[in-house]
């Protein structure tokens, strides 16, 4: 058990560590240089663009003289907390402005409850004096003191903590109720004043059954021309490109060293670079590089175009899976809530995803093949939370010097030289782990992946909740309980059931500390962590010194990222577990949490509204997940309460406390059936109202034009891209310009560069399609097939363009 | 353990009681005086009528004379088995033939399970020889040489066992899978071949919000209008007539006491009935019966009347529930899968239960008291199953002869007799739990009217999912594990999980005999009971005896019953969770569990075709329920395998069992997936089929006439019968005809027997608005308001009369 002492130390050395974190980010942010690496949102919305040339002097253009802006280094509070919602929400979505009302709920749940508990419990418990009698001179530098653990066993002042659970409960279960009115508020009213979108009229249609001498889309028609007589509109077959967009995914990375090699090139011309074309360019013979690598371009350029024809001649490219459109919102609204067919495994409907929300690997599973995939990856995930240590320590074992010394013996001298091998002895164990913990969030998306979802927003939720698993079982009940998950797994099966929560129970109060820790490591240093980007700092610098030569290549090498919710929101709802389970047990591990909200909420605002980019919108549709996570912390915190009153020789808190589980359970069911069909469902009500609105105040509306390419399949644009490229090539060549090669001087605004070997890869794409009066800026970044960061400039458009490896660059005119 | 000789007295005596039932069957059913009592269905349907006055003596009619058919008091076998299942489910419903299909899935799943067992698993176990080493004297009268007892632990043996729990699960799986196909197209293609009825076009609406300044039927018009406009047709009010009914129920009572009186005096006509008013005739006043009863049913008609005016004019007395109508099956399909209101607790819309399955009672619950009721009803059915021995318990404490005496010592000298005292202390303990047990359906199903559910259908499906869970805790684990539910539960919340199915599974096999005791005496001996309806059969001649005056009396008397899915389910899949879980462990069983099946199905069919009454039709809406529970019964016989294994010091068999309930879970997943939509909605492609079918063969149907008062609420029968009740009253009077009083001679066609009192209670009412062109017989007979006993005559018709308390009777023109 930590003192306060030691408690004091370990807060100190961890504000300390967040505030030069917070001290390094207002000193980095203000350089122009890191221009991109902090506010790339504001690039991306239009609102910050780079500096003209000739601006100031170059040294001006990377480093920040001007000495107030360092003195007004916490400058960006109050900015981060300017913006207003409804302006939030038009700026980054309302998938974030609700993502940061869960920090603000943590807050308004847990400000009271503090207040509450360290004005009554805190006393109490100081009072209680069980451990003040028992080893006077060991506790007075304990925490413990203020934990339940102080009050002497079978007294009455447990009454009060019995209290406390409930008044808790209580609270919890109203702010939750005043949230979720109000998200699903928040959401029907973006929903329904969202401007007209292609997603609003489209159902996604899966396992089109096959009818033999009918082509799927043939199939698709007739069936909707009969079943949908008055509103079926029309239909977007949607092919199998999994192995083109893999071609072009190559190709892109053979562009990456050709740009790397010309650059080197052009800054020394005296020397051609030469190098091997084996693995790392150890073996294998030498070549010249930029030769080397134009010819293995123009042979893949060979093999996409020979792939094109494929998919499009082919019928088999064509997936059972369709995106069906509809005249009004109330068709589209109907035929995503019923069955279709007598066979209930097929002509699956469900709303159609935001066009960039769509995984579209994932749309030509089958429905048996799916049910397999979900039963193997539950397995799976199952598996992993509770066995993953297993592969670890076998590879740990594998992993050790000796073994190291037995593969290549030619590496033992340098392993015996002692500073190494002491190294290696302490670091290689954890670096299994390490590598796991690091990669974790990654195998929890792929697994979803596998299990079949259609849209990104669910990936993502599914991810989370995987991941709230592994940390429930792997963080929290880990940390109480000693040993790893498979352990418990075997106490578990080999206790009594009513001995768990007596087992966690006792443990609470010992662990206090440890959290508390925990919170302070993972949750105040890993937010300024956040806040500082030091991973997209050294990227950007590192692309921007070898790879960027024009200026969109710098906002290819800036990277946004997002909020992140696959990782954020377990941890989220683990703070909230810790909150509900020590509220009442040691409360005086609130202050830690309370703070950790505040700063998170600051930090993910600024992220919010200068650096993410919205990959999506859902809507606000992962909330009825933290909902249902705050009300199983209530249950474990109950649990556990349960089982440390047990042990307290406090016999009349059963009966007492059996309440608190029921009425929370039955909470959580009246909540779950009064708002998760706003967060599931589009009422036909809503539905009909924007229908006659529209049709009121638009009366000549061409909604099928609208529709036609909204959902259009990715490698169309593709197709359409190749061919403009071509077209492109030669009128661009023509303006060429040596001296703007030089890449110090690439970023002016209107960089038209281009080599005969680059014109390949960047792609000039004027739309002229576009129904709104301005030209817009249009940035599709690619990186990788299951991402997006794409921000449409303008709703309203048809948004002809999806984002799938094309790189359209609006040219202001 | 009983040794196989107990067992084979036993088999004896049940044989020979059932064989004994079966006897009496088949002497009482050929007695014309019973043929109300054993064939009602056929009187009901019109396939069979009371003999013509004349034909034959008087004697002939009430016995049997011929002796023929005393020998062939086997014929009602074959003849049962002779319908095809077509007309059988034209005859009895689909309900009724996919009930029987639970027999013969019993039998399709353990015939080739038992001849596997006894051929291979017999064997193994008799030569597996530890018993037979170990108490050589006592084992060889014993059927645990049969069972897996009989392997010596850790033999290898085992192996076969586990071999055959996986052949008998896949082959269960599959016939499971066979089956939920075959009901699945059963139930869709009678969807599809039902004629035209008018729940296919209604949906049923709750909730719907109260707006001020609007009734609520203009409520409901103007919003369906709004958001359904093309196919919107019309509304149905519901009334709240719960207090008129009660009222109509009394007068009910009071009207059977007035004709047993009046009869007394017609036989007696020279003393007037006279008795006392005040509780069981003993105390109060002295009064004519005849009088008094009178006036008291003429008090009542005034009470009927101003609540009938109360109803027809209070706003208040329309509840905020509607059935909707809807100009095509499509419309409806639409309506009801569809959410209809941006607030998800209000329009709750459903597909309209039929007309005769409605439970009137339970539309006008509000949302948030659902939401309640189901908490605390699942919670009272938890103490139900775990605690209900606490109570009676209590009350057989009470029930002791100290406390008779006590409480009525004028009683002691009877109890003080010997004989009387042993009969009583080996009586009364006992009387309570019978009690209880007797009513126990009784009080499930009230249960469930409590929980809201508002179709007869989904009441009884509820009723029996609660009497399967107090089944399997109270009989199956109860008798494996002595105790009470309430010392299983404290011993299951103190022990290891892995302890439970060990405990469990050693068990088993020593109980193997009792539960062919109770297979034989609750399966068989119960099964010869149900053909021989010894309950009915009383009643019906002690109504006979008093009440019956007419032929319509006789009607009447006559209780059809019905199939009882909310006992006859549970106990089914008790025999299927028994079969499976000894299916390994003592084969021996198989063969009792088989022929309770065939003998069940014989006596089913039988009793389907001759006597039960379809209350309702659900088109088979309860077999996913019936799947789900004998995939439990997998699962629970594969977790009572592994506890027993993991006894036999077969540790092998730990990783090879645990494959068998996940897969079988998987598959009950993919059935669900698969199958299940086909019982909850309607797809939208068959209702465009049926719509665009009927469009073609009938274009100028007036939908709007046809529907027009399929959803009446009954109260609207009831005025339409009180004043042509009035206008009739005049006109039969005339036909009274004294020589018709003659009980002895009533029963002949058309006996319109009426006296001025009883013209109250009889009501002619020709149907001349039926469309068919042979006028037809409806008979409906009133049990209780929750309750119809109808049968439509035909389907086609707008069946313009629901039964509410309605006695119509046909009359032949």
């Amino acid at each position: 058990m930590a003192t306060l002492q030691d408690l004091g130390v370990s807060a100190f050395i961890n504000i300390v560590g967040a505030f030069v974190f917070l001290l390094l980010f207002a000193f980095l942010r203000v350089q122009p240089v890191n221009d991109r690496v902090y506010f790339p949102k504001l690039y991306l919305s239009g609102k910050r663009r780079h500096l003209p040339q000739g601006q100031g002097s170059a040294v001006r253009r990377f480093v920040n003289l001007d000495l107030c802006t360092y003195f007004r280094f916490l400058s960006w509070v109050p900015s981060a907390l300017r913006m207003s919602q409804p302006d939030l929400i038009h700026h980054a979505g309302l998938d974030s402005a609700v993502y940061l009302r869960i920090y603000t709920l943590g807050l308004k749940i847990f400000l009271p409850i503090m207040i509450l508990a360290l004005l009554v419990l805190i006393p109490v418990n100081v009072s209680g004096g069980t451990l003040l009698n028992l080893r006077k001179e060991v506790v007075f530098s304990d925490i413990d003191k203020l934990s339940i653990s102080n009050v002497s066993p079978g007294s009455n002042r447990f009454f009060i903590h019995l209290l406390m659970a409930y008044v808790f409960t209580f609270w919890t279960c109203f702010m939750l109720y005043k949230e979720y009115i109000n998200v699903a508020f928040m959401r029907l009213h973006f929903l329904a004043s969202q401007k007209r979108c292609a997603d609003q009229f489209t159902v996604i249609v899966r396992n089109i059954p096959h009818v033999s001498s009918h082509s799927t889309s043939e199939t698709v028609d007739e069936f909707f021309r009969r079943n949908h007589p008055d509103h079926y509109l029309g239909q977007q077959a949607v092919y199998n490109a999994n192995r083109y967009a893999k071609l072009v995914k190559q190709k892109e990375r053979l562009q990456n060293w050709l740009d790397y090699y010309q650059l080197k090139f052009e800054r020394h011309p005296e020397k051609r670079p030469f190098g091997r074309t084996g693995c790392l360019g150890f073996c294998g013979r030498e070549v010249d590089q930029i030769d080397y690598y134009r010819a293995r371009i123009s042979e893949l350029d060979k093999k996409i175009a020979s792939e094109r024809q494929r998919v499009l001649n082919d019928p088999k490219a064509v997936m059972p899976v369709a995106f069906v459109t509809f005249d009004s919102r109330w068709g589209a609204a109907v035929c995503a809530q019923t069955q279709q067919s007598k066979n209930p495994t097929q002509w699956l409907t469900d709303w159609a995803p935001e066009p960039r929300d769509v995984y579209w690997q994932n749309l030509a599973i089958p429905f048996f093949s799916l049910s397999i995939r979900k039963f193997l990856i539950s397995a799976a995930v199952f598996a992993l939370v509770f066995f993953y240590m297993i592969p670890i320590a076998f590879v740990q074992s594998l992993a050790n010097l000796e073994g190291i010394e037995k593969v290549a013996p030619f590496l033992r001298p340098v392993i015996e030289v002692k500073v190494v091998k002491y190294f290696l002895q302490g670091f290689l164990p954890g670096l299994a782990l390490k590598i796991f913990l690091y990669i974790l969030p990654t195998v929890l998306l792929i697994m979803s992946k596998v299990e079949g979802y259609v849209s990104l927003s669910s990936l993502e939720r599914r991810a989370a909740s995987k991941y709230y698993y592994f940390m429930l079982v792997n963080v929290f009940l880990g940390s109480i309980i000693a040993g790893t998950a498979f352990e418990q797994l075997y106490a578990f099966f080999h206790q009594p059931p009513t001995q768990i929560p007596r087992t966690i129970g006792v443990a609470i109060p010992m662990k206090a500390t440890f959290f508390m820790t925990y919170i302070m490591v993972d949750g105040w240093a890993g937010i300024a962590n956040e806040i500082l980007r030091v991973k997209p700092l050294v990227i950007y610098h590192l692309k921007n010194m070898f790879i960027v030569k024009t200026e969109r290549d710098r906002e290819k090498a800036m990277d946004p990222g997002s909020i992140g919710l696959a990782e954020n929101l377990p941890s989220l709802q683990l703070y909230f577990l810790l909150g509900l389970v020590y509220a009442v047990v040691t409360p005086i591990l609130l202050p830690f949490i309370i703070i950790f909200f505040a700063l998170a909420f600051l930090v993910y605002r600024h992220q919010i509204i200068n650096v993410y980019n919205q990959e999506y919108e859902s809507a606000a549709a992962f909330w009825p997940q933290v909902h249902s996570r705050i009300i199983a912390s209530l249950l474990i915190s109950h649990v556990t309460l349960f089982g440390l009153m047990s042990t307290m020789k406090a016999a009349y808190s059963t009966p007492l406390l059996v309440f608190l589980p029921l009425l929370t359970l039955w909470f959580h069911k009246y909540c779950k059936s009064r708002f998760e069909p706003a967060f599931r469902k589009y009422p036909l009500e809503e539905a009909m109202e924007k229908d006659s609105m529209e049709r009121a105040s638009e009366p000549s509306l061409n909604l099928k034009s609208y529709l036609a390419n909204a959902y259009l399949h990715p490698i169309f644009h593709m197709f359409e891209q190749q061919q403009q490229e071509e077209e492109e090539e030669e009128k661009v060549e023509v303006r060429v310009d040596k001296a703007q090669l030089q890449r110090e001087e690439v970023d002016e605004e209107e960089a038209h560069v281009n080599t005969s070997s680059q014109a390949t890869h960047y792609q000039y794409h004027h739309h002229e399609q576009q129904m709104t009066t301005t030209t817009h800026y249009q940035y599709h970044q690619h990186d990788h097939m299951s991402q997006y960061h794409v921000r449409p400039t303008d709703t309203d458009s048809p948004s002809p363009s999806p984002p799938h490896f094309a790189y359209h660059y609006g040219i202001e005119p």
